[in-house]
């Protein structure tokens, strides 16, 4: 599916922001200090209206493209450098650790000032708009008035649907991604058991585990619950079908019998070595909250500033957490307030991963979306 | 959905027959003694001609139909009765726990006749070959030459296929519900979150905790994954929604915000009080294990001495667990080799739980099946 062979990658800055001032959230809570963790990628150009947020999803980081210092591409990398769909010889593009996060921006691991120690579940419950809130202080940071785009898929797409709703005069492109306005109770229904299985380990003591070990068990048992979640079944069936794993016959035991139950295995242990327990908590229920209409009843007053927003709206058919009704709803709304709306549903087999994995296709649509976006505005990049 | 108005409660018979002759596994390994619990509902005629076992899916028991001496409705009253789906007016209707359950049955909560303690671990893996040779076993103890028919969904399909396989001699028609003949990698996906869930509880104890505390946490927790996938995410909307659960506004906090998690913690907990957790982990084991075409790569092949028997196919529109296409492959075999088959896609927003909830459409499916299957046979009532 990725055939970047005449492109590039990119070089990756990495750098801190704190916020002092204290930030009110949804809660009813202050939180103070804020640090942000942010890459950037490509030249902000003179006039500073080629700049583009990548916003990441829920086990993401700010380190979107090209290698780190210890050698790790970036997890959107097929789709941030030269050439490709997030072009970084035209663009300015910024991808930061959402609030809540445990890679350098603050969350549930950082230091509680009152007490000097990790706050565990002292943090503050926040919400996909508090997460938005933190960005736009970024932005500011920056220089930023307009962005040119904000981008990103499943959480990401939701704090994307959420820049146009509160900040409608920053943003002239939006690219919601295999995403939903509202978090359905079957998504719920999955945070709160890969909650669970974080609770239920006894290293987690209510979240009061960071001098100590740590509930890797719980944290791995929740990310193989996700891990289904975001293949189909067809795409199971095309990787690991009924094949076995390194036995030639069923083992009549509790061992290891079949592929992908390896698979579920290792991705769940590859996890705790980069992953805190607690932002998976707090970050679950952020999505959970998650609801645009909520307080409006109706999601076209939610967008009602946003008619002058250009969007990209892409769903995929095998894609069962976000299926594509979600989409249309939102697809709905918009042309409802008059927005200049692309609307694709992608036929792919890949499911909810389909985001991130069906580059080919998605560069197309998104080059050509951006490069529309740009001679509308009249752009100079 | 139930509009039992005209039809009445059964009386329910419980038993349990001991087979002290070693059963031979597939796993090589051998087990004695063997008890199922198995309960009757109507009467066996004079001819022994009007027997229909029904086999119970992962959480189920040998109480099908009526009430147990605790006032507990079976699982499938609303199907066994007289004048419903399986007309206990015309039909003697049996039902048995599995080999490897926890109600009455030998499984790993057995006392091992080597110690005299619980199996626990030492319990043999097994499969639904072999938890279909017990029953063939009890149908031999009852004097049953021939079934009239052998119905199950979900699990219990499985083992209705694999009695047509092994014994397509000794039934005359067969009801796969809601099935397949070959456990997908989504399903053992989610089968191995579940036992991993189980090992992850400390007073699992490598299975041996019948003296002490048991794992509840990590069953409770193997329950609520299963349970959403029971459901579809159009039955989670119906049902549940975003609704809140006892409180008016989100509680920034990690109790239950919403009633599909209180739903989760119910179920969860629930279960617990009535299923042995080793159960779970021996019954999803031979769930994956199962594939009928194993060995034969076709499953023609499989069903080559299966021509002669009726069989009634029901899959469900919003199933996503055992989707219609497994049904699909399912039926073109069954067709292949000639056989009498009905093929039903029965739309339903109750996803995987539509074989238990579409009560009306399989009582009018099941009993006009049924019907005609006696009417085929001239079977005396």
């Amino acid at each position: 599916m990725n055939t970047n062979h005449s492109v590039g990658i990119v070089e990756r800055q990495y750098f801190t922001f704190a916020e002092t001032t204290p930030m009110q959230l949804d809660s009813g809570e202050t939180l103070s200090p804020i640090t942000l963790a942010y890459e950037t990628y490509g030249t902000l150009n003179a006039e500073r209206s080629n700049a583009i947020l990548i916003c990441h999803a829920l086990s993401g980081d700010a380190h979107a493209a090209g290698f780190s210092p210890d050698e790790k591409l970036g997890w959107w990398d097929d789709c941030i450098g030269p050439g490709k769909a997030f072009d970084t010889t035209k663009y300015f593009v910024i991808c930061s650790n959402v609030l809540g996060g445990c890679q350098g921006s603050t969350g549930p691991g950082s230091p509680n000032p009152q007490t000097g120690k990790p706050y565990g579940l002292d943090f503050p419950v926040i919400t996909v708009r508090d997460m938005v809130r933190a960005q736009q202080h970024l932005i500011d940071h920056l220089g930023i008035a307009k962005l040119l785009a904000v981008a990103g898929g499943s959480m990401g797409g939701m704090q994307v649907l959420q820049w146009t709703a509160s900040y409608p005069e920053r943003v002239r492109a939006a690219l919601p991604l295999a995403t939903t306005a509202r978090h359905s109770p079957m998504l719920i229904a999955f945070s709160e058991v890969g909650r669970q299985a974080i609770y239920a380990d006894p290293n987690w003591n209510q979240g009061n585990y960071y001098d100590g070990a740590r509930p890797n068990t719980g944290l791995a048992l929740a990310r193989m619950i996700g891990h289904i979640t975001y293949l189909s079944e067809e795409s199971m069936h095309q990787k690991f079908g009924r094949r076995l794993e390194a036995r030639e016959r069923f083992g009549f035991d509790f061992e290891t019998d079949f592929a992908i139950e390896s698979y579920l295995h290792h991705k769940g242990s590859r996890f705790t070595e980069r992953f805190d327990a607690n932002t998976y908590l707090y970050v679950t229920k952020a999505m959970d909250y998650f609801d645009l209409a909520n307080g409006h009843g109706n999601l076209m007053i939610s967008f009602a500033r946003c008619a002058s927003i250009m969007y990209l709206v892409v769903s995929f058919t095998s894609d069962w957490l976000y299926p594509t009704y979600h989409s249309k709803e939102m697809v709905s709304a918009l042309t409802g307030i008059g927005a200049d709306v692309t609307y694709c549903n992608l036929q792919s087999t890949w499911g909810h991963d389909a985001f991130l994995l069906e580059v080919e296709t998605m560069t197309r649509l998104i080059s050509d979306f951006l490069d529309r976006v740009v001679a509308h505005h009249g752009i100079n990049l």
